[in-house]
């Protein structure tokens, strides 16, 4: 099962709005004679992956697969007649599937058809790997990574406005692997304005992993002969989620460029609602999605209580008080109401490391509930 | 000689302005005879404890020593003697004494008497460990660590004040270790007066390694009636550094509290100007000086340039551009203007986590041209 959710994280951020699942087949020899896992787009399904790749050799064996098997027709017949068909005699899933088309009947299926199943074997770790798409399901939003590049005493630029570059080349590298893990990445009407990033994941060989590229625009600002607008051409997507009454005449232009504009209601203070732009997203697919500055977006989703995760890069360096903090302001004023994580990593990156924290559970009880422990 | 520099370590930040040195004696047959370390206070050495250690087993023994044995005659006769007159045949040392009255001559001296003599057998990290004692000799001024305890994005309290507590018991308890390590623990008037701190070492079995206590108090606002004046009584010893045209009367309540007041000349902006107090540190004896807070004390010790080390305490919390930073402004414009450290180690603490960093090398070259390496 370690090995199918390796092969399952391969498809982190390239198949949304499906799961990123992991299939391996065992013969009774303990051959491995099957590996597959979700294909970029969505399909075809890990499942038919692993039982294509053992052909023959699939009668009999066990499939370690990370999700429930799909059970409902879809583009393709359904994954667990697929392996009831080859032959598979036993399927191990560690999760099941919160999907309404599936939820337990895929498991049903197989069993009905004589295959053994058994669930729930590394449950916690498949969760953790398909966190955003279960969020999807069951909370109709995506998961959200906040990530902060920041020296020792958490500032992102000089007083000066000088970023680049507070982290070094390896921290730089891993941001760009964030990138290229999430469904989309967004920005803030600050950064766009300040930096007007192009936000592609330029990690050689990774160059065809960037995400949609998701700007807070309220007013439609995005300069038109600016970098970001002039890499729609041939780039990733570009999608600006700006408040309902923004100027139609630069949408119409904007569009025209090719770009994908996205009105959203606004809260009480005039920005884009924190839920609403997330349910948003979620109806266009996003899974997972990458928060990536600047501060203002930051302390918006803080407040919102919606950052699920937290990678935290940091240089060895103090740039005092004056600098431009990481997090904007956002209503703290007594330590109980700060923002708390959990610290699950630390890694070290050249000069530079990364912490990994994460959030409250967004789906407490459920995935436990509906999982039970691993069982023959 | 690991071993020895383990001994060594008791001794941090009680045995001022002395070193803190380990010995180990071991006998031909591999028997370890003899261990010592200094004691508090600096007397007797750690080559006599290890030689009383051992009594008549030092003979034909090897003396691990983290530092070159005493030659000159002070309080007790030189340690160079002693291990010649016990009949140790070896001595192996790993680091040379810069003192004056040393600074070669107690190699010299167990050489004349035929004992073989090797150095710069773990120089490096006999060198780390006694940085304090070595800056002291070679520089005049105590080694500084910089301690900061925030969340995740710098803060140390919240807009409204609240400090207590960002981080943990297990982060405040490697704090007052760090209290018990130091020589001395220093603070700003900011914190004076908006905590009035004990700054006792309150490890269980650990509170009587509480350090002399020194404030940057240049006007003597110190509150007579406060909780650190009334801890002098019975206390560890409280030290304010004071501008020279303080208040003669305050200067003198505070005394006949008991209170030691250090005038120290100022800077352009009437504060204490950081290399003369350091200076004046350095003539009281400390070879160790913690900076406990708060913000500002921070900053100008940043900005001189004078901080050595930095032990970072990090909560997982975020609380937002509004709390209070860990360090004030200190004139950082462009990003080559921050100030550099290197990060050596992290470490977790419960529920929150410590980074060990060290600033550019205080005396580059000096140890290696001094050392040598390993030789028979």
């Amino acid at each position: 099962m370690r090995t199918a959710l390796r092969l399952a994280a391969r498809g982190l951020g390239r198949v949304w709005p499906n799961p990123a699942v992991g299939c391996v087949l065992i013969a009774p020899s303990g051959r491995v004679v099957g590996r597959g896992w979700t294909q970029p787009g969505g399909r075809p399904h890990a499942e038919r992956e692993a039982l294509e790749h053992a052909g023959a050799q699939a009668v009999g064996a066990t499939a370690y697969v990370t999700l429930e098997p799909c059970s409902h027709h879809g583009k393709t017949p359904p994954c667990a007649d697929a392996l009831i068909a080859a032959g598979v005699t036993r399927v191990v899933v560690a999760l099941g599937d919160p999907d309404p088309r599936v939820n337990g009947r895929g498991i049903a299926r197989l069993k009905a058809a004589g295959l053994l199943v058994q669930t729930g074997l590394l449950a916690r770790e498949a969760r953790d790997l398909n966190l955003g798409f279960l969020m999807h399901r069951q909370l109709g939003r995506p998961m959200v990574t906040l990530k902060v590049a920041s020296s020792l005493d958490g500032r992102i630029a000089t007083a000066s406005g000088e970023s680049q570059w507070i982290t070094g080349p390896e921290a730089r590298a891993a941001g760009h692997w964030l990138r290229a893990t999430h469904d989309a990445i967004a920005i803030g009407r600050g950064t766009l304005l300040a930096d007007d990033p192009v936000l592609t994941c330029r990690l050689p060989g990774l160059e065809d992993r960037s995400p949609v590229r998701v700007v807070f625009d309220a007013r439609l600002d995005l300069p038109t002969e600016g970098r970001l607008a002039r890499s729609v051409e041939g780039g990733p997507p570009l999608w600006l989620l700006c408040a309902p009454q923004a100027d139609p005449l630069r949408r119409a232009r904007l569009e025209a460029k090719g770009v994908r504009v996205v009105p959203v209601a606004t809260d009480a203070s005039g920005h884009p609602d924190v839920d609403v732009a997330l349910a948003t997203l979620a109806g266009l697919g996003i899974t997972r999605l990458l928060l990536e500055g600047g501060s203002r977006l930051a302390a918006t989703f803080l407040a919102a209580r919606r950052v699920d995760r937290v990678a935290w890069f940091r240089a060895p360096s103090v740039v005092g008080g004056d600098g431009i903090a990481g997090v904007a302001p956002f209503g703290v004023d007594r330590l109980t109401d700060s923002a708390v994580f959990s610290r699950q990593e630390g890694r070290t990156l050249g000069n530079d490391w990364l912490d990994l924290l994460t959030g409250p559970d967004p789906l407490p009880g459920t995935a436990a509930a509906f999982l039970g422990p691993y069982s023959d």
